[in-house]
């Protein structure tokens, strides 16, 4: 439990509620067995394996989904640590009422329909929230937001999400995006220690969870979807001391993006000279979308620290390379002509009318004609040469299939990670993406594996050498 | 057929015999009935339902496939239209003088290991070949490449393309390259009317195939895949001239990828400034990756011309409209404010507090909760606002999974056909991609059945957003 936390009376660690409460408590559970078990949080919890006491709250229920419920959070007889509300909006400030003076430490309004909609009502009943909070102890989360996912304390917001932890947080202004980053992620084998998204943030924000993942043990590497921010300089401050990569989406910096952030989470957006700025001066890498995201999570958690940006490429299709060559330089990159003994090296291996070629972008076949021990060797060959920091190779699937190739997928897996533990320098791969099942199926798994392997995949030669140069501008940049 | 083309001797329409040739004989062709039949070229053309003659050539074999063999071209009894050599390298000069002294129309040099290689053999071996083809009629495609696709004249280097024709011309001078893009744009349901990969280009260049497809009737759409030129005026003017779009992937303007140009075609690639003026002079779309010209042709085959850049976005996540907002701009759309009139028709459809919102970006539900006429009756209303001249969609097909909809293909393949159809501006979908297999082959079944009714749909924002950008600029400078 990170030290130093303080809640708004100077108790420690509120934060240790928010991700793992011992009791919770659904204000608006439905008593409508399929319904709860669908879509409500008291369903989710006991589907999602929450170990800690649940308490339904609803007014007309003796029981929900087999728990006791109770008719207010008043009468439930001991302490709550943590409640979710689910009533109409209108309902919201009661509710809260009630939390307050139970003292229950943590509230997740889950419920939307205030700030955000731009309409009287909806502005009102969020002022009103504001001044309830601050007649007591009692932190929030949203309203509009989906919440906490938090697998080693047994919350999530979805029920399908990974049981097993990771070692990355995201903190999230958004709740569809956010979940559908997650689902991006996990699918490609990345794991969370925590996720948490707060929506209109009119008590808990970024800079809180920030604060948190700064210092949380389980936390090594933390990503932010953020629309606004009220306290700019205590993040900038955390940003600029924090020794974990921190990988930043700021959304809303174009003129309609920050209209379109006003009626999303009723933030103000900031200029974009002031972003540019922080990013300059933190280090934080900067992203412009949740899928950019996905990769650049994707390289820091499988790459090293690459200290230069000398390329060696490594794929079959030569105006593939070509093209491969041209994204390097757009984005800083080098693809420098290997050594004369890595090309005499390479020659060795490769037939010289096969189509092949044994200058970077280097072509050597990988299983197709039956030489995958050849691509392995080759890959080690390009990364032993001095004028290389890093290896890139790009693999099409589909040729595989085309060649009829049996077993690809088992042979393309033990070639990449033999390839990965016997190199001497940092090695990442491109699976080019197809049109057809088998392949995508296919692909999922070898990603996952590879990963697990510590070999980083990539969906296209684009965000792959994007992510790349962004990673080594960072550990550039923090070496300075 | 075109007409106004000459051969080297003036005769007309040796293209006809490229695309439309009544008899082709395979030198090199493999008496072994399985190779034959999985990589060799009258195995291909016997699967692919070549409907003209075939001259199998192997001086060992009496009979390839069914067919009679003969020793050589020269003792074939009948003309010949077309051939394609597959000999190793070193022997496909002695080929070529067999087919120019035949009086073949036409040589597609499958082999590979010449000037592209950089060794002084293959440089030779590649000066020997153009000396040859100055001493007849006979014109090449190649050497080092995989030749033709055209599906009305029975002809693929690959069996797995559609035997079904479309409006697509698709000028390469890579293969492998030129592979994974048909397999690309034939997976999202995009037609080609003829593809050629040519390699080396030591006689047929892409100037050629662009004159030709300017004039073919049965071509709406060029794209050309380019590493070099030798006749950069013709070709120049010939862009300028034609009246269809053109999407254009010059490959190799980097320092490095010029490098790479030489190991993979042996072409000069020319100078980024000169480049960049042809695109501004011709109207030439340009992309950078083959995954960026798959969109650009679905763009091009599904939008009609948009005249000016106010976009409507519609979706489902605060989070992404904020986004896709951003990237709008960055990509020089604007996303206006509606007018009130509009504002209030959404309000009347969509609940205050379901997390949705009328202001564009705006958020209409599809389907996922039961709503599907609504997100039609949403989408009439965004179109018909005067300030918006487009209409562009995204769905994330694994929010249906979450909430467990029932037949939510079918469901969006109908709500998008009905929504184009009663819309009264131009409209385009992006299905967020997921890492679920199910729902990626949903996405390419609907992708696939839009793109029949003339609706496109894009992986991504970025995609979209950066196609359309591009489509609207190619309009615009062709009606100034």
């Amino acid at each position: 439990m990170p030290v130093g936390e303080l809640d708004r009376e100077g108790n420690s660690s509120f934060m240790e509620d928010v991700f793992y409460p011992k009791s919770i408590a659904v204000i608006g559970a439905s008593s409508d067995r399929e319904k709860e078990m669908k879509s409500g949080w008291v369903g989710r919890l006991l589907q999602f394996g929450f170990k800690g006491r649940i308490y339904p709250i609803n007014p007309k229920a003796k029981e929900i989904l087999g728990l006791e419920a109770y008719p207010s959070i008043e009468e439930v007889p001991d302490s709550v640590d943590y409640v979710i509300t689910v009533v109409p909006r209108h309902l919201v400030p009661r509710s809260l009422e009630e939390c307050v003076s139970k003292g229950v430490r943590v509230v997740h309004i889950y419920t939307a329909g205030f700030s955000e909609t731009g309409t009287k009502e909806g502005i009102q009943l969020q002022e009103e929230l504001g001044k309830i909070i601050h007649t007591g102890k009692t932190r929030v989360i949203g309203p509009n937001c989906m919440g906490v996912y938090c697998p080693s304390g047994g919350l999530s917001f979805d029920i399908r999400f990974p049981k097993e932890s990771g070692s990355i947080t995201f903190i999230s202004q958004t709740g569809v995006g956010g979940r559908r980053l997650i689902n991006l992620a996990t699918g490609r084998g990345l794991r969370f220690s925590k996720a948490v998204s707060y929506g209109n943030a009119i008590d808990l924000n970024g800079t809180d969870f920030l604060e948190y993942a700064v210092s949380d043990p389980e936390t090594r590497l933390i990503l932010l979807y953020l629309e606004g921010l009220t306290d700019g300089r205590r993040f900038f401050n955390l940003l600029r001391g924090c020794k974990k990569p921190v990988v930043l989406l700021k959304a809303g910096l174009s003129e309609s993006g920050s209209g379109a952030v006003a009626s999303h989470t009723a933030s103000l957006a900031g200029s974009r000279r002031v972003w540019e700025a922080l990013f300059k001066q933190t280090g934080a890498i900067s992203v412009d979308t949740l899928e950019e995201a996905v990769e650049q999570m994707v390289a820091l958690q499988t790459l090293p620290p690459i200290k230069s940006r000398r390329v060696g490429l490594v794929g079959r299709g030569g105006g593939i390379g070509v093209v491969a060559t041209d994204i390097c330089e757009r984005e800083g990159l080098k693809v420098p002509q290997l050594e004369q003994e890595t090309k005499n090296g390479l020659a060795g291996i490769i037939a010289a009318d096969s189509g092949s070629t044994i200058r970077n972008p280097v072509e050597i076949g990988l299983g197709i004609t039956g030489v995958s021990e050849h691509y392995v060797a080759g890959l080690k060959m390009v990364a032993a040469d001095p004028k290389i920091d890093f290896v890139l190779t790009f693999l099409n699937p589909e040729d595989y299939l085309h060649y009829g190739v049996k077993g690809w997928a088992e042979d393309i897996s033990k070639g990449l990670v033999k390839a990965k533990k016997t190199m001497s320098k940092p090695f990442a791969v491109v699976f080019l993406q197809g049109q057809n099942v088998d392949v995508f199926q296919s692909i999922l798994q070898i990603q996952r594996e590879c990963l697990k392997e510590g070999v980083g995949c990539f969906p296209s030669l684009d965000s792959a050498i994007k992510a790349i140069s962004k990673l080594i501008t960072y550990y550039q940049n923090r070496d300075e």
